[in-house]
């Protein structure tokens, strides 16, 4: 599989596997064990996680299974992110939801993820979500502080639109290597907003999260999402696909923004139709007529 | 009280007292004097004017005032603003509400409010509004006479988003030192645009027009109003202030911008509860709870 | 005529004539040159091109005109457009409308403008609409070649906003000199939404399209063209205009951007209008007076 180089000693796989609903998916150690041999066989070696995924318990099941054999750490690259609270029956602290990106809050929320994940390092830490309240002299010193001390190797940030990226690097004694997006054919936002521009002109290669739209468009019976299902399925049949997801993979794999789905199953044939998606083209005409179907009008 | 510095030699006091609607408190010149001394007790030592304010008649009451003791002066940091024509008996030649940013208009502009405010100098000249059809190379050239000529220290904009801002700081010699915005609890589109991130970017600490919402908390009985006054009066019970004033401003001041709330009232009592704001301390937890609270919905 | 110098050894007449409707004028050859004749006269010596206009035939049409007198080649600047594939009886291979900015489609556009158009070099070369899965490594090199090559002097955009602008400038070594734009009194959209902001900090004089609304201004009868139209004739009468296209002209050349209008007539009556109203000169009064009538509400 296809790497992407993100700095000089980092690069990740270009499908990346996400924990988002690991506690969903009612697994034995073992078998997550399992799951992560299999990722690591099909090619995909970065792992995606967040502090609160799965009420705060995605990151230790990870641990867990991780420690039944841990020479696979060093096979992998692994994200977190920390910067929101959620009440949590396991955060009785938290009364309501909020961003937290304090100079504290940050270090203890990575050195926590460190101990859930049984692991020494994390590859790249994520800034969760743009905070309204950042102080980012805060965000800087923890980020300086976890790297000096060989916790974090690099820092990222999720779901920023320009002016929050621009703020926030202009802080920071070195680049930000990544920005977590919402990016499918079916969500254009990012696309449309100037945010994925940001991303070419800064040349920070993108992770897209629900890159198949979190399923709805397996499920929607609404406008948009027949007419997009129904293009998807006919470029499908003219490249070679078997299903819907992997039309949607390939349309984001052959954007020149060196775009990196995350793909959140816990099922290895879903995870293989990312995996067989590197190996589909689109024609320039195809990826316009996805574009075109999940817009509902022409480009003018 | 706080002082934020803006340049090496011009710095603010934290809270800012503004003059807008000082043609409106009927005082005598004595007690408009007696207020002014009254802040700068309090430490208050930035007044802030307009050109306009009072249908052009502000500044000259404040420089009357003044005039009963100049050496007050030296003791306070005058901002004034130009850049809008009103139609007005005291402007008859304006037919129509306009923006003029003519290097021309500029420089007899600033020159009139020395005249009117009875001063030499003006701390930080704003330009009130972005114009669309702003000359930036007219603005600079009016910006260069009046700093040679020692009539104006420093140069800073109002209400500025951020391409307007980058695209006249481009044809500029010197930082804008400010950018006047409207910053509230209530209102929170600047915080929500990118302007704020665009402060915070350029070192900018924002001066806060109507951080009260223009008093709209205290008479409002729409949803909102009703929904954020509830949790205003809530979280200062928790933080210990006696009004709603108070906690409205420790939303502002407790933010890493730096904002100056701009107190805008001709009493006394008023005015302190700003001061006393500087004192209180939110929590993380409680500056979330209001802005959730005026947005309607939690943060994703 | 006043030239707008856009680099070191290129300027464009302020008024540009624009080729756009060419095929609907139903001239001979020869008429289409005395109407290029007429406008060089003018002092209009640029020409604004597309290779899609008149589904792909204005540029031939315009090339067997300039054909019967080669030596106006020199006595012009050339623009034409690239990156749009329109379905069309000459293009059968396009199925659907998309854009493309491969390095292959963009530098075999321009050849083949050069061979429809029957000149040797492009002036400047245009990408037409930014295209959401542009790759800008391949934009630069088709650049790199037409320059090296001698086919294309300098580059350019249209309908560019600010982050499209910002994404592609950071891969090219020459800055882009010009960005075209819909620019008019009627439709205020790149006034107000950062993109005439982005001119000025660039320093980049944009071209106008549809400077008259495409007409809408002479034929609508909706609220906003009534009230608009009302304000351009009092105002053409106060500054001595003939008709609305000159007031319209006038409010676009009185901006600080350079705003070149093109003009995209084949009535050298039409175009006269145009070149008048370089000789007019609003005052700041009468601009804003037709921003806000255009707006339907005051400045703030």
């Amino acid at each position: 599989m296809e790497k992407i180089q993100l700095t000089e000693d980092l690069s990740f796989s270009r499908i990346i596997h996400g924990l988002w609903r690991l506690a969903n998916w009612n697994q034995s150690k073992q078998e997550t064990l399992s799951l992560i041999e299999n990722c690591l066989e099909l090619g995909i070696t970065t792992f995606d996680h967040a502090d609160i995924y799965g009420k705060y318990t995605c990151e230790e099941l990870f641990g867990h299974s991780l420690s039944l054999k841990p020479s696979l750490r060093e096979k992998m690259e692994i994200v977190t992110k920390c910067g929101i609270k959620l009440p949590s029956p396991n955060r009785p602290e938290h009364k309501i939801v909020q961003y937290d990106t304090s100079k504290d809050h940050i270090i203890k929320s990575a050195e926590n993820s460190l101990k859930m994940l049984q692991i020494d390092y994390i590859d790249v830490l994520l800034i969760h979500r743009p905070n309204p309240y950042m102080d980012p002299e805060q965000v800087a010193e923890a980020f300086f502080k976890l790297k000096a001390d060989g916790k974090v190797r690099y820092f990222g940030v999720s779901n920023f639109k320009r002016s929050q990226y621009n703020m926030l690097q202009s802080y920071l004694d070195a680049p930000l290597v990544t920005n977590q997006l919402e990016l499918s054919a079916f969500e254009l936002e990012n696309f449309e907003d100037g945010t994925l521009d940001l991303c070419l002109e800064k040349r920070i290669p993108p992770m897209a999260w629900s890159p198949l739209a979190g399923g709805r468009i397996f499920t929607g019976d609404d406008e948009k999402t027949i007419r997009l299902s129904a293009t998807l399925k006919k470029v499908g049949s003219e490249i070679g696909a078997d299903t819907i997801d992997e039309v949607m993979y390939a349309w984001l794999l052959s954007h020149p923004a060196k775009i990196m789905p995350i793909v959140g199953s816990g099922k290895i044939e879903r995870i293989q139709y990312a995996v067989k998606a590197t190996n589909l083209s689109l024609s320039n005409e195809q990826w316009f007529e996805i574009l075109q179907s999940s817009m509902g009008h022409k480009v003018p």
